[in-house]
């Protein structure tokens, strides 16, 4: 009898999963849940409805720590967002979903993996890229890819068909995925363009027009481009983006609105909550100004956007995702410093700074001393640097 | 007697190089002053002060609608931002002010440029490098660069040496650039990043916390990426931009508080105001997340940022700044359609798009008829394109 | 009755396809060929062949003139080499192929269209993501991914099954494709990497060893980057190119032996000659480095690359391609000039260069008249480039 | 008395150096001579040369190994040609040259670099690219800016009146720089680009017309990226690119002639031999084909010309050439395999390929087994790859 890993969740989608894994499958399922932090609410009892709807195993991963140091801190020292909004929270628990899933599933004897992302999303394509590159002996089954069910209506009469009990209610408006990074909505009013975002999907944010009317500032000590204190206190760093959400949320820090292009060819509307991660790339950011040079800073604004595309695109277990982020780490390694970040009203903003390894100096940058820069070498530099034009021009102008 | 054509502003460094030409040069002075927008304050008697000064001549240029059409919205239709903050508003205006100095000092039969840069700034080498491409036979003169002044009081002093008349004070706190775009501030305080920016700077936006509590949104309208309506109302792209000036700046729109990388090699802290180029520029942004596809986007964002770089550079007049520009107007042939951005408490952001030639379409979107996307079509988009890591995970584990 | 347009080369492939789409869809076919140079003996009867093999109809439509004018010189203009060697000859021809494929299919009144490209190709992407973007309303037919002949044998069972006479023959070694830009070659001993490339699979090009002991000079004349003259006189681009593969291939010009990354995620290896070419692309290159100034060159360099990779990937009809050529073009208005290049056992090579847009001039490049460029002025150049460094390594040191 | 470290040749040039520094700067000249290979003839009592200048003392320092094995094959693996065509042989070596000379300065107290590049060159840039990151508190002092001696015959006359003796001759044609990778060559009939490459300025490699008629075969294997074995026979980097040198030269492998931009903004034409390195660089891209990946070789396309970049320009010594290199060092992780080269007449061509890591199947490449691929896969994957196009086509068609 076939031994079936399955990514499960809890949510009605991968428990519908598992009664048709079995008649369809002729397999024992092995439901495995990664905690990346999606909260209590969401793994309260997850084993046992697992079990209810009728797995042969469940276990639940915790991942927390090792998600957050080794695929959202690379992301976030990569001041990687994608077009120009999204902080990749969904995206970057792919990838440890699907290797903690190989592992366990391995650890069953399994022969195959399977999940319950759509097929019009990205999120199957993360977790088989990742299948692909951890586990190539391994069958892939993507049940939505397959069966004909097409509603959260399917979904439930299906179970109820099947006897599996269920609290999920037919009327949910907004698909969501949370972590302990952010948290996604889409579907319901979200889908029209032209709507403004509806203020019923938000779950971790205030409205700015509720928030607090006085600003809160809050530092952030960075080493190696990796956050090791909140306002002088030192934690790890799935610790500090927990308080730093307890800090933003309520200053409504961290909504994004972002009509975006998938991966797999079509655009969608996503809304977005990331009140901690919004404030530590805004502090991060604010620190590159101080420490980087400038052709350093600039590469890094492309690296940034291919990193990004990488991480969306799911492709986390690639040689080419670990030759960017080799190229990355080097950039932070100077990253020392302490940033302060004013949250108010919607919006987090670097304040102050500064760092062992800062290239700015006042004495530089306004008159004064003139060991280091003097005023005269500006003369050759423009010279030089304008030459090709001021040669091209004379031929021009007939002048040589 | 050598004639020497000078980049007027009415400041004080200007009204200096007046009398320090005419004694060190032997030469007649004729003062150029562009209109970019900075407004009826700086213009009043520019005239006369630069007679007063010691002047030959002194012509006003209109640039406005020029400044706009040709050097604000290339850079606006680009997304350039410069280092992640800045809106370019000196480095954009840089260029054309130093044309239309080229060609009114051409008309007085000057054999010599002169300009008021500082030794130590950008824009030095943006009026010399358009010097080199527009006239590379003129004679460029930097006092800053030669003489031994290095204080406002300094200044002062040489006027009124001199018998120059002037209003200028000896305490004028920060440095400033003003155009119809934005305004720029630096020094005082500014210059230590362990400061939050001083309140007193600001010229154009309200404070956040003394900003309208209602929001107030705004709808542009756009043609290939170029703005040709506020709130339904035609209107021409500068009239535009001062509209949305007077729109922003009282939601405290359009603060930037930026150390950023100077392209002479040191570090620099400046603060902007650009309260309606930030709404136009989330507006244009909000306009590409509908109509871009992904790969024109994604390289766009690139573009964007080679863009920033050769306009803060100061290196407009240049083969390689056309060929971005080619490529940049190529991508905004379809930017067409009208987005609202709301503006609240210091930030301006999208709530509605939409476009005649969006790609994004609810129906593709999500579940539904199948004719455009087959679900299963996903499975062999994966396959194929995770089939390197496979291959090299197969070899690796032996199984091929 | 269903009409199918098919693009019909006369070769046993899609020679057996058309009884194949008769019997398995029920349909009309309408063959297609494109006139792309790929010979007499290619185009020789394929009318007749076509019909019968029982398609309906067949038209040849010349397309030599449009495809080197079009597709070939922007390719050539860009600079494009995929994977540093390969001069994209079957991946160019791909997209004209299928848009007179298109428009005479709908001529016809065809509701489908059809290749003859196998599954495991790039040229299956080529052709269909043309169909995508010109005729999105149109079936796409691929027997390859549905029949379950496997191999020449399989093909000819299958033509001698249905009585459709046929002179191929169940032996030939290579897969070839041909054109007026070049010949590929896959299969056969090629397709060891250990192996040297066999000397019997080369169509176009002497063997180097036999090739004459003395070289030829060749002079091209180019205007804005397309070649307008051959050794002084002037003809038509794909004219130019007839001869240059006659002058290039005695020499044994442009053979190629490349294992390139396939699109859909494998590595193969192929052998190309493509003789007039290699000339072509060398000679233009000459012409860049006296004319593009150093940052256009460079950034150039990257746009051919890109370039490269689309037209490989078959993405011509995309917004991305059109982006990326609007900015390749603007950097070839000023490649005209004349450029000599040596023809010598295997290898074409620039000795002679000259532009009426060259910024090369002896006089600036070496000593004497220092009103362009004073040495003193390299001191400033070399001060503000290396100046980060020099900030940073005296922090460190505690110089500052 | 203050202490001066001049890197010296024992060339003309820097031979006039000593005593003009002596005389003008009142100072001690340590002479600091790396050998970096460029041979015995040039070696050869140059201490002595040194002293009889009037030099204090002279230092020779073996640099060899570190030469190849940190400056040399790091351009290598990052596969960098400037401008297409240039190995970057004298930009290489001029970081070591610098980094020597710095050290064994600190070591003889001195307090001032010296060099012998003129001031329209990119050495200049090189060498104080260097002392500003490693030695930011030395004086810099570049004769060739200052004197005002124009030609060898001024030299010979300034070393005559100085009683200096010299066996350098007035009527030395081309200026040169050799080392263990290669020579150049600059000057003379070079100059003028309408000129073929005089044969007589080719010192390593033999005309191709008299090259053997017979091609060579040469197998390098690569561990990580490195050479390690030649034609089987393990050796040190060093060793083996001195004896590749002396098989590729006399097939006259490894001349370029390059109208190339400089950093300091004007155009010159240089002459390159580089025997052997020609044939390494042509084996590691050979493996290369074998082993990365598309996306990862792609992207290493656009390293490689970073690289050149920073490595021409002379900015080896800093956080960008670092984070390049952290990158381009990944993507060499599996570089491992043996390539077989054929030398004949004038070029060297990759024939032979093998890898342990290889990506290269020919049963994936070909007809067979379907487990790892399924043709019908393609469908999907070209449907969504090409979505995009297909959506703003049926807009268009208002076929949606």
């Amino acid at each position: 009898m076939k031994k079936v890993a399955l990514a499960y969740s809890g949510g009605l989608d991968t428990s519908a999963i598992i009664p048709w894994l079995r008649e369809n499958m002729d397999c024992e399922v092995y439901a495995v849940v990664g905690d990346v932090g999606q909260g209590a609410d969401e793994l309260a009892g997850v084993e046992k409805k697992a079990i209810n709807s009728g797995a042969k195993e469940c276990v639940v991963v915790d991942l927390k720590k090792e998600f957050v140091d080794d695929y959202v801190m690379p992301t976030v020292m990569a001041g990687s967002v994608y077009e120009g909004r999204y902080l990749l929270g969904t995206a970057m628990a792919r990838p440890i979903l699907a290797k903690a899933q190989v592992e366990a599933g391995r650890k069953f004897g399994c022969t195959a993996m399977a999940h319950g992302c759509t097929g019009k999303g990205n999120d199957q394509v993360r977790f088989e890229s990742a299948y692909a590159a951890l586990a190539p002996e391994m069958e892939i089954i993507a049940p939505w890819r397959h069966w004909n069910l097409r509603s959260r209506e399917d979904l439930l009469n299906y179970l109820k068909e099947k006897n599996v009990p269920t609290t999920a209610s037919a009327t949910k408006i907004y698909s969501r995925d949370r972590n302990l990074w952010h948290i996604s909505h889409e579907g319901g009013a979200i889908e029209d363009p032209w709507n403004p975002p509806p203020e019923d999907c938000y779950m971790l944010t205030a409205p700015p027009e509720k928030a607090p009317d006085k600003p809160e500032d809050v530092s952030v000590s960075f080493e190696k481009g990796r956050p090791v204190a909140l306002n002088g206190a030192k934690m790890e760093a799935w610790k500090l983006i927990e308080k730093l959400n307890g800090i933003g949320g309520p200053h409504g820090v961290g909504r994004v609105d972002l009509v975006e292009n998938r991966l797999v060819g079509m655009k969608s509307r996503g809304i977005y909550e990331t009140p901690g991660g919004t404030i530590l790339v805004e502090a991060l950011r604010g620190l590159e100004e101080m420490v980087l040079d400038r052709e350093t800073r600039h590469f890094k604004e492309h690296l940034a956007l291919w990193f990004a595309e990488v991480v969306y695109n799911g492709r986390w277990f690639t040689p080419y995702r670990e030759t960017l982020w080799a190229a990355i780490e080097k950039t932070c390694e100077k990253l020392t410093g302490e940033i302060v970040v004013r949250c108010y009203k919607g919006h987090a903003t670097t304040i102050r700074r500064k760092s062992p390894f800062e290239l700015y100096s006042e004495k530089f940058a306004t008159f004064g001393k003139e060991d280091v820069y003097n005023q005269k070498h500006a003369e050759g530099f423009i010279r030089l640097l304008s030459l090709p034009e001021r040669i091209a021009a004379m031929k021009r102008g007939g002048l040589k």
